[in-house]
């Protein structure tokens, strides 16, 4: 464990999947032992795309919600702290301060930028959803992380964290350490149904929240290789969603083995490989289970780690705030005024 | 006087001069009669095009400068409120709230920012230029104001408030006045020089500040009709900057019309002109110059009054901020989350 902090969150969309498990969260488990961790719930970006009332009022449901399956999952509140960033009005006033910092055509050039501003919904983007790096910016350099975990379709958007930090450090003398990214190597998760990625939208997710009887339920429904009609057929396993999970989730390697070789030479039936696969995703989410249990036990224990960590992290960004303000020459500024103006009452005072 | 609120102001970029009071100050110190008067002083505007900490060093004496400069052409301390910008961080917050409100295409309609655009900056204009009128719709909405005097070429600007506010309102329910622009008949002033507009960085302007001499001096070389090369030559009054500033700043419309009649017919000399012209700008700047005096006898008055100024408009933001958060849900999102977290703390503090 070093002093280094580590930032990295999410919208606050609801219960986490397995494809946030792979993608994300086993790799904070992870890095909570490496890193001071800090977890934002980033409720203001979700606004640069859903921003009506209705979307608003999910918000604290979704946070609970995110914040328990994480903490069911191996977060560990004495590791990590998290906090709803729209409760910190400080992150705002900072993003107001990064906004010229950077040039529109730079943040124009992001690739996941490109992509919107490629198809139809260019002529709707909104301001806010341009400057998405720059209130990133704001969430990491607020508590002055010193890493930031990504995945490849962020690597440029924190690449614009660094560049405000360079930047600001370069104006107004050194204030921000330049965040390191650390790649992590897990990726994607196949959707139950095959596609590509497993995503809430799509409905083709295991929750972490999922019974037993869901996973099984889910597992028995999941696509296969749709060339093998009969159980005694020869089936593909490379790209095989089945086998995916197995390799994933199943804490026993042999006996993957042993069924990718039967299911290769068609002397597998599939309901026989998805039963064990149910079973070992089962085996996987038990301990996740009992930890939620145990937080659920205690009602309010899950908000009151998300407000602590909040009101935790809006002392530091004050403090942040108050340094950039400073390095600026913004507080001086003002200071200088108030300065004159409380000499003139005391003279004012002393001559009355 | 009604109980309508106007909200103007200007970058701190120091000393006033005769174009400022023609193209914008005469007519606040008009308007202040009819409105309750908030004055900006827009550092975080500044900001936008001069963001090294040398310009940022010189925010409190231009700020100094330009409300001295103000009081003494006539706006009065109790019926406008002066407020320095950045001094109210919830502004900020404000700007990051209006963000996702209006589009980046919007934006870049607007024709001062197409200039921008279609010159050789393009490539470095910041985020925070483009968002501009953002900002700007956050300064006028901090205080709910319901007018903004405008020249015609700040409309377009203006404009996006009005949007921001109507979008705010439909999406969250009516919390803002949509501001009625208020657009002024007064003009831009020539330069002394003759180039067409007055402005600190030409050199060709004739500062509020300005001594009797310093007067003198600038009319002795002012621009007049180049094919005039002698006093018997009749010369143009249309479009020469001497009869402008006859027009606009000399009291006796007698002498003008006297003046203009006989260099037309090449029978007064320029030295005479000249010198009527600085004896009725100084007749103009005497009592601008009086109630200077009054204000500098008092030191730290003017600090006093942006301090205080500033005090009380952040007072009203943080009330219209604290309105903004309630109407989306945001204040909502987290209360929940904090009221789950207290009963939790009050049953385990009584059980245990």
């Amino acid at each position: 464990m070093t002093d280094q902090r580590m930032l990295t969150g999410d919208r606050p969309t609801g219960k986490l999947h397995l494809g946030h498990y792979v993608g994300s969260i086993a790799n904070r488990v992870k890095l909570q032992h490496q890193y001071e961790t800090w977890l934002i719930l980033a409720d203001l970006h979700m606004l640069t795309t859903k921003n009506a009332r209705s979307d608003i009022d999910e918000i604290s449901g979704n946070a609970r919600q995110m914040v328990l399956d994480s903490l069911a999952a191996g977060i560990e509140p004495e590791r990590a702290t998290f906090y709803l960033q729209s409760a910190i009005p400080e992150i705002g006033e900072l993003n107001t301060l990064f906004q010229n910092l950077i040039t529109v055509p730079r943040l124009e050039r992001i690739p996941s930028l490109k992509d919107m501003a490629s198809d139809a919904s260019k002529e709707e983007m909104p301001y806010g959803l341009l400057g998405y790096p720059v209130l990133q910016a704001a969430d990491i350099l607020c508590v002055k992380a010193n890493v930031v975990p990504v995945g490849k379709d962020n690597h440029a958007h924190v690449e614009v964290t660094r560049e405000i930090a360079r930047r600001f450090n370069h104006l107004y003398g050194e204030t921000f350490p330049v965040p390191e990214l650390v790649t992590s190597e897990v990726s994607t998760l196949v959707g139950t149904d095959g596609h590509a990625k497993a995503s809430k939208s799509l409905g083709n997710v295991i929750y972490l929240a999922d019974s037993a009887e869901d996973v099984r339920k889910k597992v028995a429904a999941m696509y296969t290789d749709p060339n093998r009609v009969r159980a005694d057929v020869p089936g593909t396993v490379e790209g095989n969603p089945v086998f995916i999970y197995h390799d994933t989730f199943n804490d026993d390697p042999d006996q993957v083995a042993d069924l990718k070789e039967r299911y290769q030479a068609g002397t597998v039936g599939d309901v026989e490989v998805k039963d064990k696969l149910a079973a070992a995703i089962n085996r996987f989410l038990d301990p996740i289970r009992e930890r939620r249990a145990a937080f659920e036990a205690q009602p309010g224990l899950v908000d009151q780690i998300i407000v602590e960590g909040t009101e935790r992290t809006r002392r530091e960004v004050q403090q942040v705030v108050f340094e950039v303000r400073k390095a600026m020459g913004l507080a001086g500024a003002y200071n200088q005024l108030r300065r004159k103006a409380e000499r003139a009452q005391k003279k004012a005072a002393a001559e009355s």
